[in-house]
């Protein structure tokens, strides 16, 4: 069980979490350790974490093998309980943030440009990730009262943002924003995002702060009335295929954010001269692609992972800013399997977070 | 038979052509007829019109039906031999050229961004298209003595281009001017160009000409001291997969120039961080894309046709300024049909022009 941590110690830790022996298990408690602090290290007490569909993925086992055992979460927000002896950024008592990665080499050209998730020699992820910059470790996630960090991978999580509903901005934050920044969402453009789900409506509501006008294509109409409270103009169904034809060169950007295979070529249809689809969500199959559908309006259809440390860090601040965070439906971790079956039925509006306090 | 030119004769002109009555069948000399100026007319004498790859699709029925009879050539260089009483930039006497287009609406946010080649109601192309914005008149190509072309959309050949040469660029010029430009070839960017024919060679030439480091992506070995000639670093073949791998990640920009059914994801997998693979050519089959081909690196897959008038003048200069021009193989009018099976055979270097004076 963990205990309440004493910033002068630096021993190894003991920490309670929520993780599997074996992928394809139930996830149940379990304890892990957390290294001493290195000079440069954040030590953090996990407030809020976030269920991720990839948490889902990886823990089923749907990505292959993951070293076990696997303790899941990478959108986490916490408060910081100790610091190295180098750590000048961060104070015991500060309130930060771990995304989706938490090392990289440093020095390759993505590194160099602040790219650290597209790393050429390698992003260590949050969680299930040998951290082969150091000794490696083996990287274990959010779902734990307490996690350590390499303090240029921690985030500064500003005081207005209700720390609950930031944690998935973490990564559905990061993985919009990101995207929609680099394409140019803002004033005077015509942004779609396919799919109102965990990373959806968190894009549709970046995307509404940035300026851009925006409209959710949709498998149902369920949604419309929390589209347009989000800022959508408009929400669109794509049940039968006549949203190719009634939205035809409509879109400047189309942030695609679900993982089901769709028919490529009708959502291309809807994109202005110039338009720009990019995939947030990995469907299985290959996309399958036209080319006259590219060629006839100079179309590019494209694919994002995740936004660098210091695109992050704006991002929080950005949505600070704006007043933007996730909904949320707070739960107990003893209730994280159901809610992992919710989450793959779309039964939640729209993220889970733990509440870690009762890891 | 063309008579010459009475710059104060404004009738009906009859004048020799090279065409088809049938789809599929062998080209034929023939006489079509051109229209009286109107205000915003130049009358152009032909010289010399260059034989794209599109010109044989369309007379062999590969692109569909076509209006009968059909003349094409949309690779014009010529002379200036009579102006409308509106016609202020064109003098007789003038080198000009006309491209791919011939007219377009003038109001849509594609030609407001003299973008003429996307506009959203229509290009009317330069031979076999109704120009809904006159007075649906079918165009005739450039395998003719004379044409008659709206002022706004003559182009003015600048007089070091040697004019035989520069008839390509009027297509393949521009084709490949555009994509490249618009995704940044420049010094110290790495761009590709797939397939090294009549497109490709230009393509070559000019990326070299805009400081790029050029690589030649070739089925074979054989024009590798030709790509080095024309200023490429490299000509990497593609005959095996293993291009993929050890081109890994190296590319900026790829242009894919030929219209043959390739492997996209290998292509795919040699673009570096915030690559770009831009289609020129228009294989048949959809082209298939792994997810994470795009998401892992950022890249994307885009398609272009051909740019807009005022680029299209950009370019002559640009190629003026830089001495390109194509290469080609000069041939009378009465060899074209034997030019059209050699040119699908890649049994050219590179690109064929008819000397008008032959028609």
């Amino acid at each position: 069980m963990t205990t309440s941590f004493d910033s002068t110690d630096n021993s190894t830790r003991t920490v309670d979490a929520w993780g599997v022996t074996a992928l394809g298990e139930p996830l149940e408690r379990m304890q892990i350790t957390r290294r001493p602090l290195r000079g440069n290290d954040v030590r953090i007490r996990v407030d809020y974490s976030g269920i991720c569909h990839s948490d889902i993925h990886n823990v089923r086992g749907d990505f292959g093998p993951r070293p076990l055992p696997l303790v899941p979460g990478h959108e986490i927000v916490g408060t910081v309980v100790g610091t190295g002896s180098e750590v000048s950024r961060f104070s015991v008592g500060d309130r930060v943030g771990v995304g989706c990665f938490s090392d990289s080499c440093g020095h390759c050209d993505a590194c160099q440009a602040d790219e650290e998730g597209y790393c050429e020699n390698g992003t260590v992820m949050t969680y299930a990730s040998e951290n082969g910059y150091t000794d490696g470790e083996v990287t274990q996630g959010g779902y734990a009262t307490e996690i350590v960090t390499r303090d240029s991978f921690v985030l500064r999580v500003p005081d207005s943002l209700d720390p609950a509903a930031t944690a998935p901005l973490l990564c559905a934050g990061i993985t919009t924003y990101s995207p929609l920044k680099h394409w140019g969402a803002g004033p005077g453009r015509r942004v779609a995002v396919v799919g109102m789900g965990g990373v959806g409506h968190v894009a549709v509501k970046i995307a509404v702060a940035m300026g851009a006008e925006v409209t959710v294509l949709s498998h149902s109409e369920s949604k419309r009335e929390e589209a347009l409270r989000f800022g959508a103009v408009d929400l669109v169904s794509t049940a039968d295929g006549s949203f190719a034809k009634t939205c035809s060169r409509r879109f400047d950007l189309i942030l695609n954010t679900v993982s089901v295979d769709l028919d490529t070529a009708s959502y291309m249809a809807t994109l202005a001269f110039d338009g720009v689809m990019v995939q947030i969500g990995l469907p299985e199959q290959p996309l399958s692609v036209p080319v006259r559908m590219l060629t006839g309006q100079r179309r590019s259809l494209a694919g994002s992972l995740v936004g660098g440390i210091a695109e992050t860090q704006e991002m929080l601040d950005f949505c600070a800013g704006h007043g933007v965070t996730a909904e949320i439906e707070l739960i107990d971790a003893a209730d994280v399997n159901d809610a992992y079956d919710r989450a793959v039925r779309s039964d939640v509006r729209y993220r889970f977070v733990i509440d870690a306090a009762t890891i």
